[in-house]
């Protein structure tokens, strides 16, 4: 895999596809420059994420943008991902990377400073830090971090620092001015009509040329 | 591990643990001659599940007795586990042999010939077949196989087949003279006030030595 590019990681939620083919959306969003995908499916049986991650992983391969396995180690293996993404209820950071060997990506969900260091000392690989602002993207929400909370997190480690949560094409210039090295979003790409589009004004926004 | 026996395999389902400390349960079943263990915990997060996958390993050591995890290849290597049980919606049996190696167990539910045929030639160690009987344990039923369907799966394998779903100390004759290798049961167990006296009824049942 190339140098990544964390401006734009798409959290490809199958709870936000509202019908639409994922995979479709996720090619769309790519080819328009977002430079990670993660896969996420709280919601299907094992074959069934098994089998989209395999599209996914197909449909990203021209692309060489990384497939990161939100929770689920055994189908980032199973399907060759290159990485996983953990939350603070997932698998320990250092039993996956014992797993997954030093070359795969672990990301981890942080939502405070003590957090993000010790993702970091266990050996991480970026940070999803958040909620930044509200959002209704997920349930059972730790305090909101707002950019204050987000300049801490990228104060206190030397990762890729994304920032979750309530992104929009509004915010990305906030969310940049306080440090933070990519955007991770649902329904800012997955919710709207253009996601090719969408995906184009919140990289224009995020790299400070101004929302379209 | 020793040569397995099959006779008596709990299924520790959390959700039937109603409010015992399921680790507790298990050693009791294991005292009393219960000779493997799956653990199934399809609402726990995924630490959670690890933890007490871990905790149910440490029970388990002294009594050389397998623990095999639902579903979650990567909890089983995670914790240690001596195998994964599949069911029809979780990972290929191939894909998941490729990422367990040669030694571990790999079990499959099955409910018609076609199923056993197809897991043994995929690579299977043993197979839970079922429902034999009506059960309450599981949603999502396949058609109930009856004794007849559990003594045409065992003759179409050379697995050891367990029989599964509606089990009972007054059924486990029935199921062994249809030819199964072993019971396999939450509720059984799970649900009797005195867990160690109901593993004992079930293997007398099943060795024959009739209801005590």
């Amino acid at each position: 895999m190339d140098r990544l590019d964390w401006s734009l990681c798409l959290v490809a939620d199958t709870e936000a596809a509202r019908g639409r083919w994922l995979p479709t959306l996720v090619e769309e969003a790519v080819g328009a420059g977002a430079g990670a995908v993660q896969l996420r499916a709280k919601t299907l049986d094992t074959k069934d994420f098994f089998e989209l991650a395999g599209r996914l992983s197909i449909v990203l391969k021209p692309y060489s943008v990384p497939l990161i396995i939100n929770d689920r180690l055994d189908i980032a293996m199973a399907c060759g991902a290159q990485g996983v993404h953990l939350g603070q209820r997932d698998l320990p950071i250092r039993t996956a990377r014992a797993l997954l060997g030093p070359k795969k990506l672990i990301g981890c969900s942080v939502s405070s400073v003590d957090e993000a260091r010790e993702a970091q000392s266990a050996g991480a690989d970026y940070l999803g830090a958040g909620p930044i602002y509200f959002t209704s993207s997920k349930k059972d929400l730790p305090k909101i971090l707002g950019t204050e909370g987000l300049r801490a997190i990228k104060s206190a480690v030397r990762l890729p620092v994304l920032a979750v949560g309530g992104i929009n094409a509004a915010r990305a210039g906030d969310v940049a001015a306080a440090g933070a090295d990519g955007l991770a979003v649902i329904s800012a790409v997955l919710g709207a009509e253009d996601v090719a589009a969408a995906t184009k004004a919140l990289l224009s926004a995020f790299h400070g040329q101004g929302l379209p």
